[in-house]
């Protein structure tokens, strides 16, 4: 301690010196985190993302808002400018709440009115196949929750790994994670040639060559896809089922896109339903958590944050665990449990919301599906771009030609060439779209992901503006 | 792959199996999570606590719900029945907020105007001292930022990793976190003789043995104390500072308990101040981020998920790998930012709301202080309970002598003393206590953490009929 005090003293007297904590000395595990569409040319594109919707003067659910705000300041009760359901609807929550009111702390796990009200909701989306409260738990949006089941995944060093399964393209949130937690990311590749369909060959060729440097434990599905828009089989999916029973996998099944399915034929299938209608062996057995929000659907209420985890065949003693870390952070945030019960026990016929509800809802899905299809037809009469249907979801993943010239220019830049592309785009259009890089892509074919929420003629505008400014950069670098 | 193929469909033809996620097999960390106020015993507790809340009837503050109502259903901007600067805060919100909505997505570091509002609420706090609303990054409650400040400085293996000083007792998120990350939880204990004062020499002791195993590099202080009730002097204050500067230690500042100071002659006096104010070499160097929270002063709102990290002297690249990590989780709930921004900014003189405003909260803060008295003098007038005074936060943590006996029994239970005690008191009596185990405590002492929060008659009884179950419990076992 004698020297270090000397030490101590000179370096009081030096002045200036370095930071206890540098970008050398700080976290490895962070440092390697890449998080696409939340860099830096990102904080510019949500900006004006924010701009977009605004203009796009998208309301929220009116439901959704009166119970929130008569939960929030229980004096309006006795207001007579809401409707009776609401105010019954928020009662009801009030008296599931500590203290009757949003300002409490919740179980770490949610309020179990809510809990109870989820599993119906998947009960009913699921034929009657039924759900146990007591397997749900609220989240801090879906993220959360995805989080903290790849978190109880992780184990092991070197070779032994924890290796976990990620389509390519991906949302970013899992390679962002993997990397957090030193887990090996195992990327599996979609396919873009069959709409972005996932292909159990590929599973087998990316967990054969992952067997050779991790332990693959865990397989995640995005359905419908996020960037892609691809909405799966039920084929796809039994046989994504049978192959993560075979191999010993534990299925993460991120489905907050559940409600978003717009192309005709299309259809959404819960991997729970369809695990359950498999039978034995794999009903009973298969591990699975299944992710949902409040951020997506008709309502996108993004901001509140809410979300749940269903867990099928867990380990009860890890159950125990996952809750036990779901503890430390002490709740979800309660309005977010609110407006979630909301969205899982929608108003019913015979209420008096229902009627507007529903052509609320209507509403805000048929234009999303007007827009999905519009997408796809600008992008694919534009020569050097080509669009998969936008199946379900809110995103484009547009595959775009760029010319070699502007693969070198990039590279000069030190830019991906689709990061090159979308930053001149954003810089001459003042459009923001997000380059595929971010979300992972075939060696040698560029994308971007755009958002389908513009209202339908101004996306129009945007999507023929795009169309034009890539004519013109191939021109240019030609 | 081919005899692995084979060992599947034995597996397969087997049925029943052993589960991917096994106890055994999971992340070993967060196993080692041990999280006492959120474990088993302190579910019941838990709603038993919100029973009491309840009966205790505390209203939320109004201005805060009106404001919040009027934001979540903008509708209502149109009610006489809200008052007009009311009106104007949800306005201005409002015009902060992506799509002028709650429930878009903020950007990761939170609404520009609320860091803003932040900064100046610090400013005012710390008599002018400036405050950059670039070092203000909001949060899901306090919680989040403490463990993503956390997790940028967990480095190192084996000898080389991260040691983090806490105090003990503590607040169990930090050890939580800490095992979850896998650095070294290094105790420094607080002075239970001096009303649970911090100890400079204690914190040289603890680091000297540190440096044997790990690499100290941080050091947490919560001020005013949680559990303990402490609250820290300036001059306590300096001398930690002068320690950290020395011992090259970034510091973290829990100061979420900054309104709740009772005592006479006890002040709440910020890191962030004190520092400022030793100029050179410490204002310009010493690394800080100092944490806040809606979750307690008189507002208590802990279910918005409110809050705020406020960083001095942070590496400018560590902070961008901070924002970074932040981003992955997309934005802290919005509705807890909005109410943040009313917590820093709270009506003035002038507004139409302030009479009321400040009339709530001055009603709070001083039943608050006089359940801190009341506490203390009950407790030590029980033979073998003795309780320093409360001097801030929202708990009692009284030391309890147990007899020889009590303790051999809690030993054949295979239960800590202390939690066998509360144990014990939860089923005689229904009153909820946590053991101080859970925050860690000397060798051979005993303690328990209460909350302050019972109005003042139902908190004169709990205490009364604790101290006479504790001389019940002391008999049995004599």
């Amino acid at each position: 301690m004698a020297s270090s005090t000397g030490d101590r003293s000179q370096a009081v007297r030096h002045g200036l010196r370095a930071k206890v904590l540098t970008l050398d000395g700080m976290n490895p595990r962070v440092r390697r985190v890449e998080y696409a569409v939340r860099g830096p040319i990102v904080q510019r594109a949500l900006e004006l993302e924010q701009e977009l919707r605004q203009a796009m003067g998208q309301r929220p659910i009116t439901f959704l808002r009166q119970v929130l705000a008569l939960c929030v300041n229980p004096d309006l009760l006795s207001s007579p400018n809401f409707p009776d359901d609401a105010k019954k609807r928020a009662e009801r929550i009030l008296q599931a709440c500590g203290g009757h009111s949003l300002g409490a702390y919740s179980v770490s796990s949610g309020i179990q009115l809510i809990r109870e009200d989820v599993a119906r909701y998947i009960e009913r989306r699921d034929g009657g196949i039924p759900a146990d409260p007591n397997n749900v738990f609220l989240s801090t949006g879906a993220s959360d929750a995805i989080v903290t089941v790849l978190k109880l995944l992780v184990a092991g060093e070197g070779h032994t790994r924890t290796g976990v399964l990620i389509p390519i393209p991906q949302y970013p949130l899992y390679s962002a994670t993997l990397a957090e937690l030193g887990a090996v990311q195992v990327d599996y590749y979609l396919d873009e040639e069959r709409a972005w369909a996932l292909d159990v060959a590929e599973l087998h060729r990316a967990l054969g060559q992952a067997r050779d440097h991790c332990r693959p434990r865990a397989l995640c599905v995005i359905n419908p896809g996020n960037p892609t828009g691809q909405v799966q089989t039920r084929e796809c999916i039994e046989a994504v089922i049978r192959f993560a029973f075979e191999e010993r996998l534990f299925l993460l099944a991120d489905e907050v896109y559940q409600d978003n399915v717009y192309a005709a034929g299309s259809q959404f299938h819960s991997f729970k339903k369809v695990l359950m209608e498999m039978g034995p062996p794999y009903a009973g057995q298969q591990e699975l958590a299944s992710f949902h929000s409040t951020s997506k659907g008709y309502m996108g209420e993004c901001g509140f944050r809410g979300g749940y985890v269903e867990v099928v065949n867990m380990d009860a003693a890890v159950q125990q665990q996952m809750l036990k870390l779901m503890s430390v952070r002490l709740c979800p945030p309660v309005p977010g449990q609110a407006l979630l019960d909301l969205v899982v026990s929608p108003p019913a016929p015979t209420d008096p919301s229902f009627a507007q509800f529903q052509a609320e809802k209507q509403a805000v899905l048929a234009e999303l599906a007007a827009k999905a299809k519009l997408t796809e037809q600008v992008f694919n009469e534009a020569p050097g771009i080509s669009c998969n249907p936008v199946q379900g979801a809110m995103y484009s993943f547009p595959r775009v030609q760029l010319p070699p010239r502007a693969v070198e220019r990039a590279q000069e830049l030190g830019l991906a060439p689709d990061m090159f592309f979308c930053l001149r785009l954003l810089e001459e259009t003042g459009i923001c779209v997000v380059p595929g890089s971010g979300f992972g892509q075939r060696e040698g074919t560029y994308h971007f992901r755009m958002t389908i929420l513009p209202p339908l003629e101004k996306l129009r505008l945007l999507l023929e503006k795009l169309s034009r400014f890539h004519a013109k950069f191939t021109l240019e670098y030609s």
